[in-house]
C-alpha cells in the first residue's frame, strides 16, 4: 500500500451544511493474527486545494450572510501605493489578483460581529460547531471558552475561504508558519506556494510578514488561497507608505492600512501597542537590545517624536475597527528578549503588564485576543513565561515564538526553539509559531518551511501528550503497535512525515518485500528486539505455561537467530 | 576571517605533563567601539588527530605505570571466532590491526586500579586533574564526586589514547555518540571515520554497537584511534559467537567476551543485568514489548532455560573483572519502555530497584557505575524518570537514550528526543546518548552520525544553561553580542556548526561584504530590528539627554531606512 491509497481525505457531516475535514489512514491488519486495525482519522489543515488564480470556495459565505448584522460597502480606494514604491515606480501592480473579487463586508453600524461578542450573548455560531467537530469536544466548551476569550476563532467576515480552527489551552495546541517576502528575496507565486506547503504540512495559521515587493497583491493571492487564518503585521506595510522613514509614520496612514487588510481578510493582526516610551530605556543595558521589527520600530518612532506610540493611544479605535470585520488582534511582544541573556527581564515583564491592561480593553469591544511572548528562554524560565502571561492576562491564549532555549546554535534553531515550544505548549501555550533552520541567517525556503512546520508539529503534540488531551496519545500508540507489528507501511503512513520515514528506510532496503520484514537496518534481522519480543509475547498470548514456554522457546531460539539472507521477510 | 583562520586548538597546562585542549575561537573587535573581544575557549572532544592506520600516542601511559599496580601479560589467546563467522569461512581476518600493539595490562593480584578506588583513598590522579582543568573547577570536587559515586571518569587503563572526561551531574552534561556496523551494512573504515567524525562535531564518549562482521578487528581500529571512552554492550559479540543461537548463550562465553574487550580497552560495558526472569511477564501487555537488543536476548535467553539471567547471577564476578582494568558499568535498561504508552511501567521500575541493588554491589568493589534510562517518556514523566534513578541509585549518574517525547514523527526522532533530553539533563540525567534522524528506520550514515551529535550539543547546553552551571551562558552571551553587532563570522565561529550557519546565510548574500552588512535576507536592510535597536542604543551610550536624543533621532531616522542597494555594509 502507498503513501497517496492509504491517505484520503474525508468529511464529517454537521448542522448547516457543515462539512468538517480530516485525513483518514487505512492501515493493515495485524500479520499473523489478523486483527483489523480501523482506519485512523488526523486533524487536516491542507484545504480544499484549488487552482491558485481561482482561489477558494467561500465555505462561510452563508453563515456570515445569515447572521444578518453585516452589509457590503465599496470599500477603501485601491492604490499603488498600496503595492509599495516599485509598483508606484513601474505605474502598474504586477500580478494584479484576478479571481473572484467580492465587495468588502463590515458589520452594520452599531454592530459587532465577532465571535466573541456571538459567544458572550450565548449563541453557537456554525463557525463553533465546526470547531467542536473539528476538535472532538462539546460545542459548549468552544463557545464558553471563547466568551470567557480563553480561545480564539480568528476568522475575518472578508475571508470566508477558512475552515474555522480555534486557539485556546483547552484545545489541541496549534501552530504557525511565517511566510513573506523581504526586500532581498522571493516572489508572489513563491509565497503563495509557501502557504499551501505550510498548510498540507499541518500550519494552522500563516503569517505574512512580507515587507518588499507587491506586498497588497502578495497578500490578496495569499488570503483567496487559503484555508486556514492569515496573520499579518500591518506596521510592516504602513512603514512601506512612508518611504520606510519610520518617523513618518502617523496614526492616520496606519489606520488606512489596518483598514486595507480588514476588507482584504486578515483574520488576525499583530499590534505591538505594548512597546510604552518609558520603557525605551529599560533596553540599553540589554545583551541585544530590541529585536521586534514591529517593537524597535515603534520604538524609534517614540523616540523620535518623545510621544507616546500611537498604537498605544488609538488602542480603542483599533478596538472599534476589529469588531467591525472581526479581526483578532495577537498583541505583540515588541519587547521579547533577543538572547538567552535577556529573557524575563524588566523591558519583557514592563511590556506584559501593558498587554494585560491592553486585553482587557479589547475585551469590552467583545474583539478576540491573543498575547505574544518569547523568543529566547533559557529553558528553567520558561513555565515561568506562561504562568505569568496567563495570570496577568486573564487567560487569554498565549501564542509564542519558540522559545530558543540556548543561543548557540544558528542553523539548527527549529530544535533549540522545538525544546522550548514544546515545554511551554505543555505548561498551557495555546499557540506555536515555529521557526525554521534559517532563523538568523536567511529567509526561509520551501525546504525550511517543511522542516519548520513539521518539527512545530511534533512539539505540539509532545505538548497535546504531556496535558492529556483526549485522545492525543491515539496516534502515537496506533503507529507504536504498527511499529512492533512491522507493518512498515503503516508506520509511515501514520508518521508526520510519511515522505521522509520511508525515503529514509528505503536508504538502504529499497525493496518491496522489505517493508513487511521483521527488521530493518538498523539492527539487522539477528538483533531486531521487537522481533525477538513479539516471539516472547506470542508465547504469552498462547497463556501457555511457564515450563511449556520455556520449552517452545528453546525450539523457536534455533529459528529466531538465522542468517541475515535466509529469512529477511519473515 | 575565515573558520579555519578563527578556530585553533590550544592547551592549557598543568602538572604532571598535563596538556588539556581547547578550542579557540578568535572574534574580530566590536565595529564602532573598536572594543576588543577576547578569544573564546570551548570544551574539545577532537583528540590530537592522527592518521587511522598508526592510532593515536598513549597520552595516559605514563600515569597508569607510574601507580605501580599494574602489570603486563600475555593475555587471551586471539581467535578468529572473535570477528564472526564469516571470519572464521574466511580463515583470516580483514583489515588486521597493523599499528603499535601492546601487551595488555591488568591490575596487579589484589589490586583494585579504577578512579573510584583512587578517589576513595584520598588519591588525586593525573586523570582527575586533567578533568579539573577540562571543566574549569575544583580537582576536590572531581574528587569527592568519583568517591561519592555520582560521577564517573571511564578510563580503562588498556586505552591510554583517551583524554579524560567525566560524567556527572555536577559538571557538564555530556553526549554519546552511537555507532556500529549492522548485518546489513557498512566498513571497518566507515565506522573509523563515523567515531572521529562525531568527536570532531562534540560526542564525548563513541559506543560500538556493531553487530556484523568484523567485529573484534573494527572495535580494535576505533579504540586505538578514539580520543574518548569507547563503550560496548558485549553480548552483542557474545550472540555473534554462538552463531546467533541465543539459547546457546553461557556466562563463560560471555565471561570471555568481556575480557577479550577489557584487554582492547573497552572504557564501560553496558550490561543488562537488571532484567530478571520475574520481570519478563511484565512486559506481556505493552505495547511494544522490549524494545532493547540485550534486554530482549537475555528475556529469550531466560525463558529457554527457565533461569535466572546469568548476568545478574555472575555480577560479582564481573566486578571482579572490571576492577583489574577500570571498566565502568553503564546498567543497561533492557526493559525501557518502547512507546509512549509503555513509559514508567511496572516493567521497567521493577527493573530500576534492581539496577538500584547492582550499583551497590558494583561499588563494593570500587567498580565505576552509570545507570541507562530510557527511551520513549512522555514530556510530563520525564522529570520522574531521573528522579527516581537518582533516588533509587544513589546518585549514580544516569545515562539516557532522549527520551523521544512522542512516537508520531520516525525521521525526526533527534528532535522528538532532544525535547526529552534536554529536559531530562536539566533534572540531573549527566549524560545524553544522542538519537539520530535515521532512529527505527536504518543504520545512521555520516551526516546523520552529525546532524545527531550536534543535536544533541545543543540539548546538553541547553540543559548547563538551565542548570545555572558556571560559565555555561558565556558562550550564548559572546555569540548574541557578534549577533547583536552584526559580527556574522564570530556569529558563525562561535556556534556550534559554523559550515552550516555559514552555508545557510549565503545561500542569499553569498558576498565576502554581506559578512559585516547590518542585516540578512530574513528581514532585509530596512527591517533589521537589530540595526534599528543598535541606534536606539547608541543614542543611550552617548548618555545624550531624552530631549537631545529625539532631535538627533528624526535626524537619524532619515538615514537608518534607506534603500537596500544604497548602504548594504553600513
Amino acid at each position: 500500500m502507498t503513501d497517496h491509497d492509504a491517505r484520503t481525505k474525508v468529511y464529517v457531516e454537521g448542522a448547516h451544511g457543515i462539512r468538517v475535514p480530516f485525513t483518514e489512514i487505512a492501515l493493515d491488519d495485524s500479520p499473523g493474527t489478523g486483527e483489523a486495525n480501523p482506519p485512523f482519522r488526523v486533524y487536516d489543515t491542507s484545504g480544499p486545494g484549488s487552482r491558485p488564480e481561482r482561489g477558494l470556495p467561500p465555505l462561510r459565505r452563508e453563515w456570515i450572510a445569515q447572521r444578518d448584522d453585516v452589509e457590503a460597502y465599496d470599500g477603501r480606494t485601491r492604490t499603488l501605493a498600496d503595492d509599495g514604491r516599485s509598483a508606484v515606480r513601474r505605474g502598474e501592480a504586477s500580478q494584479e489578483w484576478q479571481g473572484e473579487r467580492r465587495e468588502p463586508l463590515r458589520a452594520k453600524a452599531g454592530r459587532r460581529v465577532t465571535q466573541m461578542h456571538y459567544a458572550r450573548r450565548g449563541i453557537v455560531t456554525p463557525e463553533m460547531e465546526f470547531v467542536a467537530l473539528r476538535e472532538q469536544c462539546d460545542v459548549e466548551l468552544v463557545r464558553s471558552e471563547v466568551a470567557a476569550g480563553r480561545a480564539i476563532i480568528p476568522n475575518n467576515i472578508n475571508h470566508p475561504e477558512t475552515e474555522p480552527m480555534i486557539i485556546g489551552k483547552r484545545f489541541l495546541v496549534k501552530i504557525n508558519a511565517n511566510i513573506g517576502n523581504s526586500a532581498v528575496t522571493s516572489s508572489i507565486a513563491e509565497e503563495v506556494d509557501k502557504m499551501s506547503w505550510a498548510t498540507k504540512w499541518g500550519a494552522d495559521t500563516v503569517m505574512d510578514l512580507s515587507t518588499g515587493d507587491d506586498i497588497h497583491t502578495t497578500r490578496e493571492w495569499i488570503v483567496r488561497n487559503s484555508p486556514v487564518p492569515i496573520g499579518t503585521v500591518p506596521i510592516y506595510q504602513a512603514l512601506e507608505k512612508v518611504d520606510g522613514n519610520a518617523d513618518a509614520l502617523t496614526w492616520e496612514i496606519y489606520r488606512d492600512t489596518v483598514i486595507e487588510q480588514c476588507e482584504q481578510g486578515v483574520d488576525y493582526m499583530t499590534v505591538h501597542a505594548g512597546v510604552l516610551l518609558r520603557y525605551v530605556p529599560l533596553t540599553a543595558e540589554r545583551v541585544t537590545g530590541i529585536v521586534s521589527r514591529g517593537g524597535s520600530i515603534m520604538a524609534g518612532w517614540m523616540l523620535a517624536h518623545h510621544e507616546e506610540s500611537f498604537l498605544y493611544t488609538h488602542f480603542d479605535e483599533l478596538c472599534e475597527i476589529f469588531a467591525q470585520y472581526d479581526v483578532a488582534f495577537s498583541l505583540g511582544d515588541g519587547l521579547r528578549p533577543g538572547s538567552t541573556a535577556d529573557a524575563n527581564d524588566e523591558a519583557q515583564l514592563a511590556e506584559l503588564r501593558t498587554l494585560s491592561e491592553l486585553t482587557q480593553r479589547a475585551w469590552e469591544h467583545d474583539v478576540q485576543v491573543m498575547v505574544e511572548g518569547p523568543g529566547h528562554i533559557p529553558l528553567h524560565l520558561v513555565e515561568e513565561n506562561v504562568r505569568l502571561e496567563q495570570e496577568w492576562c486573564h487567560g487569554a491564549p498565549f501564542y509564542t515564538l519558540g522559545p530558543l532555549t540556548t543561543d548557540i546554535a544558528p542553523g539548527y534553531d527549529h530544535i533549540t526553539s522545538a525544546i522550548g515550544a514544546a515545554t511551554i505548549a505543555m505548561h498551557g501555550t495555546a499557540m506555536l509559531c515555529y521557526v525554521t533552520p534559517k532563523e538568523h541567517l536567511g529567509l526561509p525556503d520551501r525546504d525550511d518551511v517543511k522542516t519548520g512546520v513539521i518539527t512545530y508539529k511534533l512539539a505540539a503534540h509532545a505538548a497535546d501528550v504531556a496535558k492529556g488531551h483526549p485522545g492525543a496519545r491515539d496516534r502515537d500508540d496506533a503507529l507504536s503497535k504498527a511499529r512492533f507489528e512491522f507493518r512498515w507501511n503503516d508506520q509511515f503512513n501514520l508518521s508526520l512525515d510519511p515522505d521522509t520515514a520511508r525515503s529514509m528506510h528505503d536508504e538502504t532496503l529499497p525493496a518491496e518485500a522489505a517493508k513487511t520484514a521483521h527488521f530493518c537496518s538498523m539492527c539487522g534481522p539477528k538483533f531486531c528486539s521487537m522481533r525477538i519480543s513479539q516471539d516472547v509475547r506470542d508465547r504469552f498470548a498462547q497463556r501457555e505455561g511457564m515450563q511449556e514456554m520455556s520449552r517452545t522457546f528453546v525450539e523457536l531460539g534455533s529459528s529466531v537467530y538465522v542468517d541475515a539472507g535466509s529469512r529477511p521477510a519473515d
